[in-house]
């Protein structure tokens, strides 16, 4: 058995080795590349990838791991050996299940679908997309069809990002949610509304990243295993858990957008540096779950960065980098601008009480996309109604309506409920860590985040993917990912601000 | 034919995005990776060569290549079709002649090798790197067994940085040239010497990287399909033919490092960005040999960029950019301050009459320990005698001498002399461009470089790799490369800086 892991590990470093090799093209691509280099990129990525998929989905892993299923009852079910053949099984069963002609065409499909979807949204023309996304809906339902049987069409989607996770899981838990949040918004708007007109003044980008800097740094982001770097939409990117790389973007006329993404990248890079090294090369070396990343991400962002406590250490410092800018802002009245609520077009800009709505309306749509209830001509209108339903506005048209992201461009149904879970899941960590480390506030106040950090290590990071993220969060928190616990978050939180 | 063409393109294809790809991984690695990444980038490169020596090595190709064989005769031989034939069989034949053993140990022992000559070279101690020294001497030796038979054990490392060159051409244009270079040496230095202090005052880092950047553009750096950065080691990397990119380094106490280095690089750049784009992707997407490649370089830095007209027009610019340390300098000091020969103990910082000599002694060392006519412990005492003799100067350490350079660590026998092959090919096609362009020095003199660049593009750029480096140098200039323009431009330009 010793000698057959070795050789499932020696196979599968090598697949970590391409993957990191492959996520080098994309970053480089997105921060360095030259425009004129675009085309011999794809080429580049594509034949990385397609060696990839063939090493990942090679007879000789699944020969290893078909020998390694009979040694399975002499390991500790919850060991890395365990795991790491666990994991690599349903991860090969996965691809295995896909046919190579069925890869080949969605990814023709999707290329060209992004590039329409471009076009479309600039010109706000849903038709131009329109007969794209209804391919890449008809693919993605073939794909569901190689994973039968299933409780709901819906699932092999999901599962992809929340491995182990139901649609009907994810359905009650945000039907608890919807009413709550709907409600909240509601009593906000009869609210007289907070100023934040300050963010909006002119904050030179060279002071904003400086400031980036010091938070992160004070975070605990470990620069000798990472970097920071500008794009044109921040992500997080990681070759191996010893280099974990982020990217943020600025706004010279609006401090929220770097301030809040580099905390947000920051909280996703954490979460990497912190896995277990002994589980790099493996496919171990990863997050639980797009929603335990996500909670990891919105922790830091939200939990922490849109605090009082927090703010009681850095305002001050903020307020010597910009001192023409917020002079007369005094914290109280920072605090609740950066807080501010307001229903608003465009989910990435969206505050925390109404984030997860636009992520409800979506996640409905794609369902009932998937299921054949609704018809991709018809997603428009759906799109409109739910969105006056839910946040009581309604986008002037489709560029800032149905088309504004760009995930249905890349088939990528099953993403956005993560977004949300996320946020959930922040919060029921939150709470568990609040009664390990009661003076949590008054760390946060003088910016010591060792502990903090520290507890997430242990209690979240360092497992990597062992664990399938309702596992995880049964085994940090003592219950599966519960809306309860963001409910009472935004009720605490908003009626404060809003004096409800 | 059509067909097997076609699959032969499209496998070396792979391989070249394959190359591409390790290319990127090590640009990021010398320019932007974080320290801690280091570990992890080794295995990633590693698996990466790996999967691109195996398919490059692929009986796939070899068989295609066998079949194609057949077909030859009805190719125009210099169309690029043929070439591609040729090229990617005299490739296959040298990698596939080299057994995998051999590649792994020569991998595994020059690797040792480069960490301990690092640190030999700090501490000025041969004895610490000679057992790593004979190791890689009897590897090489062992891989020019591969190659029986030829007429030189040296030949087949020469091979590989200069197809189709043999050792004995070598040295009859070395044995020419050293005497001359010599003697051209031993007057100067009976002559009084120039004034070049104004170089090392301090020049900030900033505005050396504008000039640069200035200077480049002006030469048709095409800032679309490439990029600069700083590093350690300045160098050129590609990945296709659309993203050639750059580096330099600074020191702010000698401007000649960057505003030198800069010209250089961007040489070795124009010359692949000049490249034909069909033959992107393919084996022939790359300089003829490593000597044509630094003859573009050199051409550049120095018959442009350490020329009297060039200076025509940039001195006033950069006496703009550093007022105060070139205010009391006139033109022609400035010019003959960055041509100030003065026999020096580093080959990377010699003038343009005394580099040659530092390459000729490394040469006859290389060829005598492949010999067997030099043992690898009397190579100190024969860089010292050599370097006396050639340049009148003695090491006082071996850190400065025998241990200087990286490539002996690294087993790079026969890389040397295309250093100073470069050299007398920049001018031997010089000397025929100017037959071509006789206004050219004007064209200088106002920072057009269209035409020159149009030329070397037609005559010497888009052919690639097609031709061997003699084939090329023949076609282009009507002889084999030949040391007596090299030598006529040595003795026209310091016979006039130094009166002789």
């Amino acid at each position: 058995m010793e000698e057959k892991l070795m050789q499932l590990r020696e196979l599968l470093g090598e697949v970590a080795d391409l993957r990191a090799a492959s996520s080098v093209l994309g970053w480089d691509q997105q921060v360095n590349m030259p425009e004129g280099g675009a085309e011999d990129r794809g080429e580049q990525i594509a034949t990385v990838e397609n060696i990839l998929h063939k090493k990942a989905t090679s007879d000789e892993i699944g020969k290893l791991l078909d020998d390694l299923e009979k040694y399975k009852d002499q390991l500790d079910p919850d060991s890395d050996d365990a795991r790491l053949i666990k994991v690599a099984r349903r991860e090969y069963d996965k691809q295995t299940r896909v046919p190579p002609a069925y890869v080949s065409e969605f990814a023709r499909v999707s290329t060209v679908a992004q590039s329409v979807w471009e076009k479309a949204k600039a010109a706000a023309d849903f038709e131009k997309f329109r007969p794209h996304l209804e391919k890449l809906v008809n693919l993605r339902r073939q794909y569901a069809e190689f994973f039968e049987p299933w409780d709901h069409v819906y699932d092999p989607l999901l599962d992809d990002f929340e491995p182990g996770m139901k649609t009907a899981d994810v359905q009650e838990i945000f039907n608890k949610l919807r009413l709550e949040q709907v409600e909240l918004i509601r009593k906000i708007s009869e609210k007289e509304q907070v100023e934040k007109s300050f963010l909006t003044l002119n904050y030179p980008e060279k002071k904003q990243w400086d400031f980036g800097v010091e938070v992160i740094s004070k975070f605990g982001y470990d620069w000798n295993h990472g970097r920071q770097d500008k794009s044109a939409h921040p992500f997080t990117t990681s070759f191996g858990l010893n280099d974990v790389r982020i990217t943020t973007r600025f706004k010279e006329d609006y401090l929220s957008t770097a301030m809040f993404g580099t905390m947000h990248e920051c909280g996703h890079a954490l979460y990497e540096q912190g896995v277990d090294k002994k589980l790099n090369r493996t496919p171990l070396a990863d997050g639980a779950s797009m929603a335990v990343h996500e909670s990891q991400s919105r922790m830091w962002e939200n939990l922490i960065g849109r605090s009082r406590p927090f703010w009681k250490y850095f305002y001050p410092r903020l307020k010597e980098i910009f001192p023409s800018q917020l002079g007369n802002v005094d914290q109280d009245a920072f605090y609740k601008g950066i807080n501010a609520v307001e229903p608003s077009l465009i989910r990435v800009e969206a505050d925390e009480a109404t984030y997860n709505l636009h992520i409800m309306l979506r996640l409905e749509i794609e369902i009932a996309l998937m299921e054949g209830s609704l018809e991709v001509k018809d997603a428009p209108g759906v799109w409109n109604e739910k969105f006056k339903e839910y946040l009581g506005i309604v986008p002037p048209d489709n560029g800032q309506g149905v088309l504004q992201d760009i995930h249905w461009s890349f088939g990528g149904f099953g993403y956005f409920p993560t977004y949300a879970l996320g946020n959930l899941v922040s919060v029921q960590i939150w709470e568990k860590m609040e009664q390990d480390l009661p003076d949590m506030d008054a760390q946060i106040e003088k910016a010591k985040f060792d502990e903090i950090l520290g507890w997430l290590r242990d209690h979240v990071h360092a497992y990597g993917a062992k664990f399938e993220p309702q596992e995880l969060v049964q085994k940090v928190t003592g219950s599966k990912i519960t809306p309860e616990p963001y409910i009472r978050y935004l009720q605490s939180k908003f009626g404060e601000i809003y004096d409800i």
